[in-house]
């Protein structure tokens, strides 16, 4: 007789709630956690508030993503949208959609994510809302925190410049990847890997952490926010070409960006070398880097560069801001055309991604 | 050549996404709504939190519910759990994973209900989040309230009052009568019913539409709270029996009903006469009928009824609380008997509702 893993129809939705719920810890400024029909926290006005979700098969699939870095991305990425709002994340609730085959383990390790990802970034989960899915894992995260700035998308002005933070074009090299058969092990090391990518190992590795476990500039971002550094900032999810186009748009400016400027990842360089594919096309168009794009006026840079680097965060100008339509254009020193948005969208029918 | 319906992959993540956003309209004290990565609100502190999700194939189905009161229901269910804990609901963020074959029609009317539901309570929609489905429908709603008490489920004392609002049993015998083939027309009037309750058609719609549609008591929840009229409160989702059960374990407390005093809804009484069912245990045990339960001082219970009467809601007395372990007792005049929590689980393997 084989012992058969726990799963969690064998223990029930009370009892699952429960035992999720023990595990979260009082935090500070929390009168009522989870437990009762809402939280009380206590929070500055005016707060920032944000909902991101994590869908199996479309933005993650089980086999190839270790719960624990699942339960941290979720918060991630949330985290990243109050940051590019110049703020601090202070209290998520926690929705799931959980298949009741699914096991308990796997449900612990998803919460040992969360729970870290919270602690390292002073977050409190206050609501735990579990409900049964029919087919595909859900984790919905809402988040709220305190503005600093707030720093919205459409502050851009003509003259400004375009700057990113870190460096891009990781996180979409580490989906390829474990969408060609990389993985991690139960250490976080890379176990598995491409033919192609084999001789690089350590920038395979670094392009599939980017991926599964994004760590936006929390810190920085606030800090620019309270000292007014930034005209305009929103994250980089979609992908450059896509976010800027949105920027544009809500700032009513154009954009000129400088191709040679892109702050292109290493990892990417190496692998795409290897490859034979274009390294810039991911840092332009991937997604997921959840690092900031900001506006920012060209006497107000060098402050900005000298806070960056107290956090250990590079800054690079990779263009312009200019008066005209919300187009972006690409550069490449002789010329220039214009940078269509290609970042994913899930709706789309003739994407492979997903299905 | 027939004009097929537009589907929400034919206008792709970011279309929808903007023609949702466009729909919302300003609210007040909101300084930043949806379309920016988070939104910026204002808020009194200590503030409500909670969250709560629809999930198809497990709390409803598609083909039986009408996409504007599935709309009304997600937000509903969650001003019902912030009235159940003192509180007014203020702020709202939807997040809707959809199958991308989805007709936009539909989406529109679930956005229908939900705008229509957050108009009618004082609720602004401040972030618009939409991810692809692989399969169900989720709608997941965070809201965020303002507190007038808070009311805890923690609160009840040996000799309170058990207090329900309304009548009970109508949602969950409305449940019962689509799953037997009940539907809604167009007109949201009953256009099929099961042969059985042929009879008694007004008591049928009535009871799919209290299934549909919930109205909890806010108003009064607000209020009763102000005035510290119950020492505990939560709402009645999960069904009498659990829910109380649920008080008694976090008051430390035990309870004993009056199987005669429950306020069993009419039209209820009547369709399970003419099935020759138990009215009383879909009362006890059905769910989601998202009145308030309350443990009342018995000084307090009469300018709780007079304040109940203001807002056309009615009060009932349907037992005491007690000394002792955490156990709930039906008594029926001669004797008692162990009440054993019988409100749904989704998780558990042999329930017939959703599979």
């Amino acid at each position: 007789m084989t012992i058969q893993p726990t799963r969690i129809d064998d223990v029930g939705e009370r009892e699952l709630l429960r035992r999720l719920q023990a595990r979260i810890p009082e935090s500070p400024g929390v009168p009522v956690g989870v437990g009762d029909d809402a939280a009380l926290v206590e929070i500055l006005s005016p707060a920032l508030v944000t909902a991101d979700s994590l869908v199996e098969g479309v933005h993650f699939r089980r086999e190839s993503t270790p719960a624990r870095l699942l339960g941290r991305k979720a918060l991630a990425i949330n985290l990243s949208d109050v940051a590019a709002m110049g703020g601090v994340g202070r209290h998520a609730i926690v929705s799931l959609c959980l298949p009741r085959e699914l096991e308990l383990a796997w449900v612990d390790s998803l919460y040992d994510g969360l729970l870290e990802r919270a602690a390292e970034s002073g977050v409190g989960i206050v609501g735990g809302n579990v409900a049964r899915s029919p087919g595909a894992v859900v984790i919905d995260v809402t988040l709220i925190g305190e503005s600093r700035g707030p720093l919205l998308r459409s502050g851009a002005e003509a003259g400004d410049l375009v700057v990113v933070t870190g460096q891009l074009g990781a996180a979409a090299e580490g989906l390829r990847l474990l969408e060609e058969g990389a993985r991690l092990d139960e250490e976080g090391q890379l176990a598995a890997v491409p033919a192609w990518a084999e001789p690089l190992g350590e920038a395979a590795e670094a392009c599939v952490w980017a991926q599964l476990d994004p760590r936006p500039p929390l810190v920085l971002a606030g800090s620019l926010a309270e000292r007014g550094l930034a005209g305009a900032g929103m994250d980089l999810s979609d992908g450059l070409s896509s976010d800027l186009a949105d920027m544009c748009r809500q700032s009513g400016v154009g954009a000129l960006v400088d191709g040679a400027a892109v702050p292109v990842a290493d990892a990417v360089l190496e692998l795409e070398r290897a490859r034979g594919g274009d390294a810039l096309s991911l840092a332009l168009h991937g997604g997921e880097d959840y690092e900031l794009l900001l506006a920012v006026d060209p006497g107000d840079f060098e402050p900005l560069e000298e806070l960056a680097r107290v956090w250990g965060v590079s800054v690079t100008p990779v263009g312009e801001f200019l008066e005209g339509p919300p187009d972006v254009r690409l550069t490449d020193g002789e010329g220039g055309r214009e940078l269509l948005p290609g970042g994913h969208d899930h709706f789309a029918p003739s994407e492979g991604r997903s299905e």
